[in-house]
């Protein structure tokens, strides 16, 4: 059992952020995300693009603002749960709660901060007779670890920026490529686009459109592709089938703890501290809505910290707490690190 | 007469972001400061200090912060009112407002943001009988523009930073510096009291401790200050007489514009817009208070923004607005320039 002061479902720049301002005031916390690396949005839908409205930040490229905030709360040793799914919560009678992933991985919390996002991130799935059975066996909706590929057939399917992005990457690590879309036109940044043609003309990349995937075959894992190309039909050996489609964002299973939800989105307290109808449990950043709500990174920030505060107050009753600016106090980190701001002297001059 | 659509008083991290936010929504704003320069308590009382909880950055030196911020929001042109100060406000029969300083400059405004940080800073005077009269005629209670001393003889008085700092820059400037302080111990940053030290042995900066300035002499313009040294008096000619003895915050003459104050803060209505008990002005940051407010940089972050969509929507009435994310549809500033992240091409691979 993983046990932590703030469980905080959702490792995008809120989550992340939340484990800074909860470490100033001496809260452990621990994330759980659904996708293998942290970020969220960031990280899986456009990291290489530049956000402008990140106060004090010009322009920020979205991977790099991850990068920051990861170097900002390091000090605070967050505890990280990815590639799992927050499934159920247990209210317990103290009042503190445990969260159970997909894969039954335990955690015992005083308060949950749910900073999902738009929801955790669901693959769009072709619709394939038998496809649920080979999941897992040779269907890799993600790609979380290329290494997996190392000297394998794959056929990638898909005509956006993953598809034309991971058949790039991968040509470098398969033992063949075979990128299959529906259409003959690419939808992606000029530079990838021009990146696959290159590589289709050095042969590394096998082309196959307009096109699409139709059945699957495999004992155990998948052996064969069928394809239907432009009418006519034919099959592919391959070990993976990587179908990009995009991805779907899914409240998913915590549309069942009994939290308000109005339009996708959990209700919140914004008159205070951004708690749920359910005490002890806090929804910051685009999966809250209250009156007046914008689903932009610098409010998630705001709500993370007055989320802290409101579980300081809750974990110490009764203990005042003194706001101290970091400027003049420092920052003392839970590994044992401290930064501050040069001292003062007090010195005569002779 | 200024004209613009969002006036902003105080021109700290919060007053000027909002700058950013309300550009995104095309509407202009003006800034009105008591001090000669932009940045609030940033510039004026640590801009060599790290910052550690700004969202995004490890550690950033506050003057560092107001530069950025100055870049982010460049674009939109906002206008300044320096060293001046918002004395009264008019409230107009269309709901708009004309807000006229201290030296009479009026500006006309659909809507007022106080951005006002802990309040104007007032310079701590020392009792010196009829000090008043020599202000502005060779007494300072701030360095506004180095030039002003250039081959003038000054006194300084003060022994913290500001004492420290203004005596070792204006040792190239002035024709004599005299530093004088009531203990012979300086209260600085180590660099700063050893730099001081080593003008002294150079001769480019006279001390005089533990000292005090008790008379002011002069026509028109000061021309001899009386000093105690250590019980002795004695009397030295000078053409300025600049006492550092620190900024006091003051609400000023805001206190009086009908607006409910709870222990020296505006109080504003968080649930929603962080508008005050007078519709169409709004408290942000460090100057307005509601439960749980935290005076942190980053709330004022996003209380400005809120209160740029509200304005937004006061005066756009039934105008419905759509959020674009800045990665998504780029930023368009008012000086015809387009900041945007790399486009998408559908191109087909042949």
């Amino acid at each position: 059992m993983i046990t932590t002061d703030i469980l905080i479902i959702g490792a995008g720049p809120t989550g992340l952020f939340a484990v800074f301002e909860a470490g100033l005031l001496k809260l452990k916390c621990h994330i759980i995300d659904a996708l293998p690396q942290i970020g969220g949005q960031l990280s899986e839908l456009y990291p290489k693009k530049p956000i402008f409205d990140i106060p004090g930040y010009p322009s920020v490229l979205a991977g790099d603002l991850v990068h920051n905030l990861m170097e900002q709360i390091k000090q605070f040793q967050p505890g990280f749960t990815l590639n799992e799914k927050a499934e159920t919560i247990q209210k317990l009678e103290d009042g503190t709660f445990i969260v159970t992933t997909n894969k039954g991985t335990e955690h015992h919390a005083k308060a949950v901060a749910i900073a999902g996002g738009l929801g955790s991130f669901e693959p769009r799935k072709p619709i394939i007779e038998g496809i649920e059975f080979y999941e897992d066996k040779g269907v890799e909706y993600f790609v979380k670890d290329p290494e997996l590929f190392r000297n394998k057939r794959i056929v990638i399917a898909g005509g956006g920026d993953s598809a034309l992005d991971w058949s790039i990457f991968l040509s470098d690590v398969a033992s063949e490529v075979t990128l299959v879309h529906r259409r003959n036109e690419f939808r992606g940044a000029l530079d990838s686009v021009e990146k696959v043609q290159e590589l289709k003309h050095q042969g590394k990349i096998r082309l196959v459109t307009p096109a699409e995937v139709t059945g699957i075959r495999g004992d155990e894992h998948v052996e064969e592709l069928d394809l239907e190309i432009d009418g006519a039909h034919t099959a592919i050996k391959t070990d993976y089938f990587i179908p990009l489609f995009g991805l779907t964002p899914k409240l998913g299973a915590i549309a069942n703890w009994g939290l308000e939800i109005e339009k996708n989105a959990i209700k919140v307290n914004n008159a205070l501290d951004y708690q749920t109808n359910i005490e002890g449990i806090y929804a910051i950043g685009d999966i809250n809505t209250y009156p007046g709500k914008l689903k932009l990174i610098l409010c998630g920030f705001h709500e993370a910290t007055l989320m802290c505060q409101s579980v300081f107050n809750k974990v110490n009753p009764g203990k005042k707490y003194v706001l101290k600016y970091t400027t003049v106090s420092g920052v003392d980190g839970f590994d044992g690190t401290r930064k501050e701001a040069e001292k003062q002297v007090v010195k005569a001059i002779d």
